[in-house]
């Protein structure tokens, strides 16, 4: 069974990935005469091209990055400039070494008026011979946790003169004279980062994610260690209970992400258009569920990397399994393109005013879809009575859509019972955050499982599919549930007992998912060459590949000059003092 | 406030440790001629020596390792040998390119019969010029996650021949002719592991975690990020409650897992004389407490010290924060010295045979003190009635006893179902695994929060450290009620309504630590140089430092050789063409 049919390529691994960066800010933001003159010239790589938006003293938080852009009708140019050290540009991929150009978000000054952040083609590098432009200075920012193949870079813009026409114009332009007209919204700017949320966690974080996997569930099947029962020879470890309680939630997950990440992308082509042609009614929409999602999804992934790792136990420490730079490498996805404490956030924020829409019984029928939930009829009790009533993917979902309601609610109240008692509107927030994150947490996880039920609807025509998907699902749904046993108990809508029996169906799960773990991984259609990994090539030759990959190395092969250096006037030091 | 009065040294990053790990299972398994033999001499580096245990094919069950040492009793030596590839040792640091001696846990073989596993030492490199002794192939095992400093190596011994005196021989010895004796219990040869388990914690794991805290919440009062009002400048991210929500639980652990240890070592010195002249009483008990407390608090340590560095956005993810060579150091503990799952479960097996003791009216009084709780009395429900009740350390310790005991209960309950169901008693105690796991954690985590509210009150003479202190320990215990409400709620132990009143308790205690949060961190009295971390230096020049290192960095200073080689025949290729 191969559910992924395209053998997958080195995803994310090829140099210049900032170019494309570059361009999908472009395509959002860019007027279609920008697009012709500036797209081409990325497409043919006459220029290199990076986009530049945090700073040394600022990240996620985009109205505070410190970089101006003046503009000076004299000359009709932008004067771009960095006041203060910490508006020095930090981070941007391929700017440290390679980019020619930049794009740079900055605080657009015009006739004297401050008007937001705006995206400005910086030329940075001569094209001659590399040498950074007048007013520039450009460098690497040290060694990280990994991308060690990207040169992620700082830049210091000192005055440095472009022409208006470098100002992205879509939703914003500066007229000749220094008027500014405003042709989008105030949020209009974050589309380029939507775009780029959406499509790091297919091209990126997912595939990370379910790398992992495979590597470590075809290496559970060929690691034996210890005996279920004496008389036996040893086991093999993923038929360990425990062992299967690490790695199948994480592939349950890599499954269900896959179609998270579909559905989002199908909602995010269907609303980009109208935005491009300034229609922003989805907006605020496609906003929080890409935030909260990219949050999410990143989240878990994260974890589920490290669970696999870790379940390869010290091998899985060794840099010739693979797993330590998936890990490193998908860790970064918590902060690159939104914190995501602070993407979270937004999500809440998206809540609470969802929520009180929907107590405006006039409006009921404007919420957006993600949050219709919040108007349909809700039970007090779940009517589960057996184990096997777990398994219907229409309780959990009406679970999950409880709990998610309930803490959105809980949520409100707090804040608003805050308000009351006399905190300004931003303190009752911020003392309310941690209930916040919660809610908007529980409501990304009812999206996520709906999702995964909707798509295991359409698989009715291939049914054997659909039934080994739905097990994951099942076990999607429940593992959510068992993580947090205290939010479905709070309120009494599961009981101690329904608990016991939910948690009887996941273990049940594990050892029927167990039958499928190996062709469930294969289905990822990942090349031994593209894992890298000596615990996870399909041959399961796992030993003999350890042992020839560790004789190869550099260490083993290129002499010791610690021996003569240290080791032997420490072991011989004493000799001469006889 | 300093509570830790010396200046950390830079523990743990010298070379040749596993020198100390050799001397400290010579000591515990050695007999007082061997000791005398082989300490002066690792203590004056006329040898180095390493520890040589688990195998490519096996870790942590010491059953599975393969090496053998057959006796021969013609020329009474020892033929230590590698019958496969999976019994080549695997992983024992400085093995790679510098121990001259490793200590071999091999499979004793004598007068034909198996006698389990035994240590020897075993010379493996010259002395004179440091080459492989005849049947020895020894290198290094290639690239880890962290540790590059050390050398961590394969061994491969082929028919290598040792002398009889080579066996540690405090608690077995072979005579001449091939009689073996025992002269302690089958767990005498894992005393060396509990030593380093033990030493591990204070010696490693807690203070990663520490460095990391100070790290983290220096950084985060320079840190500014948004506005808690519109009117205010930008606020430290340390006012935020997410980012105390974040930081503020892994330092009250900090604290917490100091008197862990504190408690631990002082318990292991106890029982430690008294197994070292063979009275084995308390080695159980010894065993299952140093086994499970490795687990939970490397676990907490590995998981706060990822959450540091997180909380401190992109830059702790550059290694010129210092954070991820601490988590990828940190991370690894949660594999030596026995790997986690493995160990939480051992002391489940402890867990089940003292509750089974427990329900033995006649010998209630010899339970060991750690699970004295089982047969105290117990309430249904909780009596807090106000959120100022959750700040009483006995009303949260008695909730941990609580939830502990039921799920221990809940775990016997669970295997004996099964096993009555006609499950022999191995499967039921693998099907139970999970359930075994959870009810080990609640056990420990009660005996953290034991541990922590005793040490305070021994704090009583110094009344201001303690009203610090305590807010850290009543932070401790109500977070891991928070992060565990479901086993609060399941039996009604706890309502809904109790459980927001702890949270209420717990979330204005982050309000209250918020004060002292530095000073707390700077009782740790770690130097800028120890840390070296550009968030972390005590001045607070975070940006200035990052923005110095970066610039010294060698991708800045040691030219570009891809521009000549890939960039610029990239971008003037095209012109070429024209």
């Amino acid at each position: 069974m191969s559910y992924f049919p395209q053998q997958r390529s080195l995803s994310g691994d090829l140099g210049l990935a900032l170019q494309f960066v570059f361009q999908k800010a472009l395509r959002s933001l860019g007027s279609e005469e920008q697009i012709a003159k500036w797209d081409p010239l990325c497409n043919k790589l006459q220029i290199l091209a990076t986009y530049a938006q945090t700073e040394l003293g600022h990240g996620t938080y985009l109205q505070g990055l410190e970089t101006e852009a003046t503009y000076d009708a004299a000359t009709q140019e932008f004067v771009v400039h960095s006041p203060t050290l910490t508006a020095i540009k930090w981070w941007p991929g391929d700017l440290g070494r390679s980019a020619t150009h930049a794009l740079v978000q900055a605080q657009l000054i015009c006739s004297g008026a401050q008007q937001g952040m705006h995206a400005f083609i910086v030329p940075i590098r001569s094209l001659e011979d590399h040498s950074p432009l007048p007013g520039i200075t450009v460098g690497d920012i040290g060694p990280k946790m990994d991308f060690d193949h990207s040169d992620n870079g700082f830049l210091q813009l000192d005055h440095v003169r472009v022409p208006r026409e470098n100002m992205l114009s879509r939703f914003a332009q500066v007229l000749p004279d220094g008027t500014y007209i405003k042709l989008g919204t105030a949020k209009s700017n974050y589309l380029s980062m939507v775009v780029v949320r959406v499509d790091i966690l297919s091209d990126e974080v997912i595939p990370l994610l379910q790398k992992a996997c495979v590597i470590a569930i075809r290496y559970s099947v060929i690691r034996r260690q210890s005996r279920l029962r004496p008389s036996d020879p040893e086991a093999k470890v993923l038929d360990y209970q425990t062992q299967q309680q690490k790695l199948f939630p994480p592939l349950a997950k890599a499954y269900a992400f896959h179609f998270v990440a579909n559905s989002l992308l199908e909602f995010f082509h269907r609303s980009y258009s109208s935005i491009l042609d300034r229609d922003f009614s989805l907006l605020p929409e496609l906003h929080a569920l890409s935030a909260g999602m990219k949050a999410l999804v990143s989240d878990f992934c994260i974890q589920g990397a490290e669970l696999c790792r870790r379940a390869c136990g010290g091998h899985g420490y060794s840099k010739l399994s693979g797993l330590p730079s998936l890990v490193t490498r998908v860790t970064a996805s918590c902060t690159y393109e939104g914190e995501n404490t602070v993407l979270y956030l937004q999500t809440a924020r998206f809540l609470v005013k969802s929520y009180l829409q929907a107590q405006e019984s006039t409006s009921q029928r404007s919420l957006p879809q993600s949050v219709a939930y919040l108007t349909a009829p809700d039970l007090a009790m779940c009517p589960a009575q057996k184990v096997a009533d777990f398994l219907h993917p229409e309780l959990y979902t009406t679970a999950w859509a409880h709990v998610a309601a309930r803490l959105i609610k809980d949520s409100v109240h707090h804040l608003q019972t805050l308000m009351q008692s006399g905190a300004d509107r931003h303190e009752a927030w911020n003392q309310t955050t941690v209930i916040h994150l919660q809610a908007a947490k529980a409501h990304l996880y009812y999206v996520t499982v709906k999702i995964f039920t909707e798509a295991l609807e359409k698989l009715e025509n291939q049914p054997a599919i659909q039934q080994v998907l739905k097990r994951l699902c099942d076990l999607y749904a429940l593992h959510g549930i068992m993580t947090n046993t205290g939010d479905f108990l709070h309120d009494g809508f599961l009981s101690g007992a329904q608990i016991d029996m939910a948690r009887k169906a996941y273990l049940d799960l594990l050892l029927l998912i167990r039958k499928d773990a190996i062709l469930l991984t294969d289905a990822f259609d990942f090349s031994d060459q593209c894992l890298n990994s000596a615990l996870g090539c399909y041959d399961g030759n796992v030993y003999e590949r350890l042992f020839q990959w560790a004789q190869k190395s550099p260490t083993n092969t290129q002499g010791n000059p610690a021996y003569e250096k240290y080791i032997r006037p420490l072991l011989q030091g004493w000799r001469s003092r006889l």
